[in-house]
């Protein structure tokens, strides 16, 4: 299984951390201390979930062909239509009839879960050419005057094309990827919570999720290595859930590596949910050279996680 | 793969068509003519998807035990919580550590779409014994006073124990499983929506929907028949999904079957989502002899389909 290529998207609108300061007293400086977070991005009038679908699949349509597309994924957990979900709005768009067509709502670490349903559809032959959308519309449901966790969201969207067999030597072949869960854990249903009909998003024990994030992400990476046989030695670069900065750098700091091996974008964009990972991997895409391996590992609400061990 | 046990949940307050008589004078004969709706339940006060989703699995307990769970698959359009999604509401209450847990939310034709995703991580050997759970509370996001499709909805949820291997002689076997999407066509992305942020459930173009739903069932029901060598005249019984009774008889007079092999359970419980066709085969469980075959069909909003032929 290869990423053959992936696409990004941005809202224009940034919001700085002087909004949040303004409307709850929150420093720059106590934002950046605790968060690593400068600016994120918010979705302009008009703009959701199924738009920046669109926006995404534009983009991914500039670099390869999608009319031989045979499955679609989406994710999101900030759903503009639930009915109408981004993965039929995909379909819609590309004109491509009769292919399953699938959206997953597995909180922030629904990238690994959607790319593990197209590593099921593979292994049945019911599929050979996935088209991945995750996007996020944090803002949508986010309470800007929330203090605890109003400042953290940002919006954004990517899309990647996964394929069966690799497509040219620039794609990443998927060495292994697991997904699981620890909602088994006491906090697991009430430290983050998105309730359309009951205020939103709110993550009213945030230690609680830092704690576990730092936890499961680098256990979930040594797993991935050592069923390829290998060690973080091997790794060149780790990619985190883009929760928080001081939880990415626990998370290095856990597996030993230094921080010059870290991706991170949340500085820039707060946290973009489950898009966050591969929109990094798209604006990084080029600087990635042959042989490379990247550990991308996600932990997020509901307390899923899972980790993907990709090399170039 | 096996269905081995299966159990379900109803709301007990029920909602006769008197109640939208006297909010949108819509009389319970055209109701029924239209709909073949004669009632439904409404979840109470504090009830959503996630706890009908604790009762169904509390009722799969009396019959199996679920200790030995390694994968959790939700489904629902009417999330309590997209985060907290069912599937980790799930996992949290049986506390089954580190399985993959994913929710999947692909409007009334989830059932088989869920059952899809199991069976790919069945093929990838990741899991051999799934709980996958539907649950829609529909009225959460339904506008009783809208005259088009306010009377349609209704509340519950079910749950499925399928394994890999067969665990009983009552046992269905999976025989044949496919989904699809034709969101390609037109009306697809606006015929029936969800937007929690405007307005929920809406159907602007409702007879759209009758018109591809009832090209589309029988057409999906036909293809598992013939992957497995089989015609309509082998089959026991038709349960397609439970949104319209004229939609049900309209598919079963296309597949050319008499309507004693129907099952239907719309009647009163409204189109309860993908919850509906579970929702039946549990309550028409121990009906079912050893040999008898069941052709399940859905097709939802989004336009996604799907067909599987199931037997005794």
């Amino acid at each position: 299984m290869y990423i053959h290529t992936v696409s990004h998207y941005l809202p224009t609108a940034v919001v700085g951390n002087e909004h949040f300061t303004q409307l709850n007293g929150l420093s720059n400086d106590w934002i950046i201390e605790r968060t690593g977070i400068q600016e994120r991005r918010k979705a302009a009038p008009g703009e959701n979930t199924n738009t920046m679908t669109i926006d995404v699949i534009r983009r991914l349509q500039e670099k390869v062909d999608l009319s031989t597309v045979d499955i679609i994924v989406g994710a999101t957990y900030t759903p503009y239509d639930t009915i109408v979900s981004l993965a039929h709005e995909a379909q819609h768009y590309l004109e491509i009839a009769d292919i399953p067509v699938i959206s997953v709502s597995t909180a922030c670490s629904s990238l690994l879960n959607a790319i593990e349903v197209v590593e099921g559809y593979f292994a049945l032959n019911k599929a050979s050419r996935a088209l991945v959308i995750v996007s996020e519309h944090n803002t949508a449901y986010n309470n800007d005057q929330d203090t605890i966790s109003g400042h953290l969201w940002g919006d954004g969207a990517a899309a990647l094309l996964i394929t069966k067999e690799r497509q040219s030597e620039n794609d990443f072949a998927i060495k292994a990827l697991l997904t699981g869960g620890a909602a088994h854990t006491a906090k697991a249903t009430t430290a983050v919570m998105m309730k359309p009909n009951e205020g939103g998003v709110t993550m009213p024990f945030g230690r609680d999720v830092f704690i576990n994030a730092c936890q499961y992400m680098p256990k979930a990476s040594l797993q991935v290595l050592e069923r390829c046989g290998l060690t973080v030695d091997d790794v060149d670069y780790v990619l985190p859930h883009q929760a928080n900065l001081r939880i990415s750098r626990n998370v290095m700091k856990t597996l030993g590596l230094p921080e010059e091996k870290l991706i991170s974008n949340i500085q820039l964009l707060g946290n973009t949910g489950c898009a966050g990972c591969a929109i990094a991997l798209s604006e990084n895409w080029d600087m990635f050279q042959k042989g490379q391996r990247i550990v991308l590992t996600v932990f997020g609400g509901g307390y899923s996680y899972g980790a993907m061990l990709i090399e170039k």
